[in-house]
């Protein structure tokens, strides 16, 4: 199981929610206590906004508790919207091309979940995805193929249904193979200015998420910390400490929409083909 | 453009051809002469038949010259058939998974060349890869496609049918894009008995190959050797040393088999499909 | 805290006592039950006696379970005498040099522990090593340090005295410092035809040793496995299967040395500088 | 031979002088022409300030040309002074620890040269460390123990006579031995305020440097950037492009200081220990 995190808000040094909380993405990436997987250590990669037109990443196969570059990158780079992923393979190579996030333009996508039998349906999936990404796709996970496919299904003009046509399309795909429970889906996914993140599984039984309803949880992460806004929000697959009562668990079949500070709260429901 | 060699002949360790001849590949590596890129230093691998079903493979993304790890093993692993190549990567990731030899079952397979506008023509060319072949696509080069159609046309019952088969098929699929000098190719596969070889390119002027016509070709490369048997042979991408009157160019064309020290030559001609 | 196994007997694949035992070596570096710390993440390193006058090293700072080529790699080498090493850092980085075994001309060392305070002594004790030696310290650790001492003080005639000089050492510099309980140490050695392992801490509480006392001991770990010979054994620094009962714990303060199956056991007892 | 780049003046993003010139030092990285080695492949480094106290520094022991995260990084870190750092390594290992820059403090430290005869001096230089930065020579490379050296002899709060004392004593160290020729040293320093450059060989036949005298010299390389100031400034151990007239080179036995645009040239001259 991956773990991920994203933030929108007052710029911060990515290393104020990454590294230094005593619960951090990192820091949680040696030991697991909700997942299945016990360690993450077959990458990471982080993207962020700035004040260039896309996104920054930078992504290593190193576990990230390792990566004396990541310690330095973290406590330089200063963003208004960032997310991070810690990732533990399930049979796919550690390379560079299969850590997240994954970025299309200004657009940036992490995940935590699966396409179950994902062999079998491969094949079919990648031919959905449109001819001329085709070649884009650079690595071999479910992952990759999820978000190009999202974005032949629209993402760039409307995100949630681009989600939930990609969703239902996954889902008739595996059902066609006789696959039950095709999908669970935590993803987290931005263009630079709204964060969207979704909590989906086939069987309704979700792997978690939890995000920040106000300033004061954020505090309460990291306390040395005053700079953290008002309209400051994080949504992490698993919460980052202890004090789980300040953050809000995501519903089943909910897809959140936070821009400003606010948070949209939105059904997700797949839209299987016509 | 990447490198390779291929040996088959008395066991030897892999560093007698690898290593230690003046002109080695590794020495090689960093300085290409007759090449079209300057420094081989996108990865590497090495491939050898030993006492188990399956051959072994080493891969590092690294450049060869600086694998500790790769001194240490091609000092210690002796075979009686082995493949070693370089990579210059032409866009595609630095990966394990984009290194050569690939291996299926008990063949490996290396390249040197290139389908000219990959991009255009790769999802076409990875519908038609057996299906079942599909989700064991593991990387994003075009060497790899083209092993995973030569199995898919039937490599492991005729390997040079299956490899003109290949060739005609990714002429085919060109030309349908109107690319012209749709490839340049510089094979090498082995099943662990039979090494073949293969110098074709559309436009028929095709990189280098050599192979080694005689047991001395191979002791003036490595004149501390005595251990070369009558029937060891060598096939290279380009001549290992400056001796180039012991080593015999592969003519455009043709393909090598290579059995107990007998060099069958046939032409290639690739195969349209029907 | 690393983990280590050594293996001496009739020739085995590696992978046979490293991959493939239900807890075995890979599997455990996943999930350590005893140890202090809960990953051994941070690199590993496999060292092997063939035919060659030095033995063969392996070492790669990825986890052990994410190395593809290790995997391979166990497959195809066959050894009578081997170790193997993963890497949990405790503070140095994580680069191929500070990964175990260490080797000197046919000597390999692996090593689990640590010397307290390491810092505040690194300096006086890399001043002990041979000058000549000096400029061959070639990564960070407290562990080479440990193995240059001991080469220093006669490990090549002696390793037994040698292993107890660079022990006292080690006790009396860390003293002059004020500082205690210098030394946690499970140490194993070869030559190739003998296998040592050590015991050892100041403070008379050592991490765990085990060492299996017949054949049936490791057939019982693989027991598809009908190779074992009689007189193989193996030394780890946790016992690798659930059956604790057909391994021995090495006493505190103990030295094995294995030759042809036999296993004697000596006292070990630091000796400090005259 | 490795190569470095140094600038000051208004914030830049790094790649507009490391990846974007068509001679960058990335892309001269591929191929050297006025250095000893053919191809700068052993790793790199880039160091920046920024507005955090220390500056951030990024190594990754890959090729340069190869980095997908370099090109990133360097697209979205903007700085005010930055040093740029390519490896030829000339027999210590490739990690990161051995990649420049070097780091103390707010220092930070890029070298292109060489001690003759490391091996038989580095114990003799390592013991001149100052005690309590013994710990933390982490890497094995002669550039790391000069960089230590001049700290040990002052470099934060004189850092010419710092270096010229640290030149001096390798030197007298070297003679002891009868090392010939002991040094070649192309050093760049910075606290983050002035950018410090030091051109000089024991022989008096150093390495190239040159440096840039105008914010023409800045703009002719890079013809598409107008945000160059006017007190923009760089140092380059070769010339960055063929446009070499608008580059001075810097004279043997030299020592640049830079400070807001204004360059002090002072003769260098190792101080032998007393």
């Amino acid at each position: 199981m991956c773990r991920w995190l994203a933030y929108t808000g007052a710029p911060l040094y990515l290393e104020e929610l990454i590294l230094k909380p005593e619960h951090s993405l990192i820091d949680q990436s040696l030991e697991s206590h909700s997942g299945a997987t016990t360690t993450n250590g077959d990458g990471f990669g982080i993207g962020w906004y700035g004040d260039r037109e896309t996104p920054g990443v930078y992504k290593d196969v190193q576990p990230a508790w390792n990566d004396a570059n990541l310690r330095d990158l973290a406590a330089h780079i200063k963003s208004p919207l960032f997310l991070a992923h810690i990732r533990a393979a399930t049979g796919t190579a550690i390379q560079q091309t299969n850590c997240h996030p994954f970025r299309h333009g200004k657009w940036l996508f992490v995940h935590n979940g699966l396409i179950s039998g994902f062999a079998r349906v491969k094949r079919e999936l990648a031919l959905a995805v449109a001819p001329e990404l085709y070649p884009r796709i650079l690595g071999s996970t479910d992952s990759e193929l999820m978000f190009k496919l999202a974005i032949s299904f629209g993402l760039e003009d409307n995100p949630l249904v681009a989600l939930e046509r990609m969703a239902g399309f996954v889902e008739k795909t595996c059902a066609d193979q006789g696959i039950d429970k095709a999908l669970q889906l935590s993803v987290g996914v931005s263009d630079g200015q709204r964060l969207l993140a979704v909590r989906y599984s086939t069987e309704g039984r979700s792997r978690t998420q939890f995000h920040s309803t106000s300033m004061q949880a954020l505090q309460e992460i990291n306390p040395d910390l005053r700079r953290f806004s008002p309209d400051a929000r994080a949504v992490v697959s698993e919460p980052l400490s202890d004090l789980t009562d300040v953050w809000e668990e995501v519903p089943e079949s909910t897809a959140l929409v936070i821009h400003r500070g606010e948070i949209q709260t939105h059904p997700f429901e797949p839209r299987p083909p016509d």
